[in-house]
């Protein structure tokens, strides 16, 4: 684990939402992160699939770390906006949010988002949802 | 209770996610959902305010309660996608997710969404975040 | 015509777009902005409705003109990102743009657009187009 | 130029706001359309860069010919929603707007648009702009 991967471990492992929805960091690098999530029924909607929110939750956390991997020493990230889309139900074993920086600015930068279902099967997978989003850099109060 | 209270309040209570994140139905009407959501740790983001993700997943709930309130009998709701902008850091002791219709088409329901944050001295509410929201009404699968 | 209407009037004129499209500036107020467009087959679509984009084109600038007024002196606003939903088609003798901010912060502003259409007949008007928008202020480049 | 083409194509030519803005069809193929826009002062916001709005417009007609190429015969496809982020300021000699279907569904179809800026060295491109949008097969009116 290198010092980026350090440094968005130890941000990962504040978020409370993230050990709520039994999510984890699986991956970093520069200007991507992934966060894998299980399926569970502490986690669905009415009809049993994962709710959107909490495949925004992970999104937006991935878009918002791989900004991160890409923000100036002693800044820190939060979402300004997002807009998601729903492609279809989020059907699956596990799942993985991929967030990647589409374009770092000195101020805002933008990112895009996936989550992709995996089947119990180890079938491929497929896209549930798209994300857009846009995040800030603020300079971290210490 | 009426029967439109009851029928969103039965799936309400299907959707895992609104339990785990200590959500609650506060107020049903014709073309408005209102959910409570008092604060917690384990609905965090780094900094010990509410995660965008949490505000986002009541927000939609409350949404797409909204567009149920005026879908056909026999039909459901689903997210097509949703557009939200953080306004300030999610701080407060209780929150009031609030889903308005703002036009209920055929398939087609897009709903405005807020969430307001109130602090522990009950001195009024800020405004959080901001949804613009496509609702699509479905066929109910038996 | 007071100065922020004159401040606003002056960009408003330097805008290209805006007397291409026939889009003419009608109201300005702190924290909110009008621009009329008269129906014109030169902004169409296909089927001989106003074009989305040319609806976009005239709510966006109804919503950056409105965080304009709430910047500070020596800022000028760009467009940061938004998102708009399309509720009919764009039908009418004439359309009027409204964009209201709803957030003014330090760096980035929230503004809410709409575009109303009005028959020919003046029997009252119906909401066309939603825009939920992001703008920035920046340093005038003098 | 195929059927396919052929049919974009008369589409095309029946949108106004096109040719008002200047923009040629320049490619179509299954799931992927592309747009040019020439520079032109006359679809300028108040610094000279093209407007969003006129950015908006290509890209959304992009975006909705990609999902006509999607489409069942006897379709037509209307703009449901878009969201689009401005990276830069479009500067210039001329855009290419971008529009591929990244999931077509029966009623709805999700595209992901960008706008390229040329300059007049043609010493490549950026990405001016990203566009998310949602766009609805409709029955053709005869």
């Amino acid at each position: 684990m290198n010092e980026l991967h350090a440094r968005i471990s130890r941000s990962f492992r504040l978020q409370g939402l993230m050990a709520t929805l039994g999510a984890s960091l699986e991956f970093v690098d520069e200007g991507e992160v992934r966060i894998a999530l299980p399926f569970s029924s502490h986690i669905s909607q009415q009809h049993g699939y994962v709710h959107a929110g909490a495949i925004t939750s992970v999104v937006d956390s991935a878009c918002g770390y791989a900004a991160l991997t890409k923000a100036p020493a002693g800044c820190e990230v939060v979402s300004v906006e997002f807009k998601i889309n729903l492609l279809r139900p989020a059907l699956g074993k596990r799942f993985l949010a991929i967030g990647r920086v589409v374009n770092a600015g000195r101020t805002l930068t933008v990112c895009a988002g996936e989550l992709h279902a995996f089947a119990a099967d180890n079938s491929g997978y497929k896209v549930v949802a798209l994300m857009q989003a846009t995040m800030m850099s603020v300079a971290s109060t210490p």
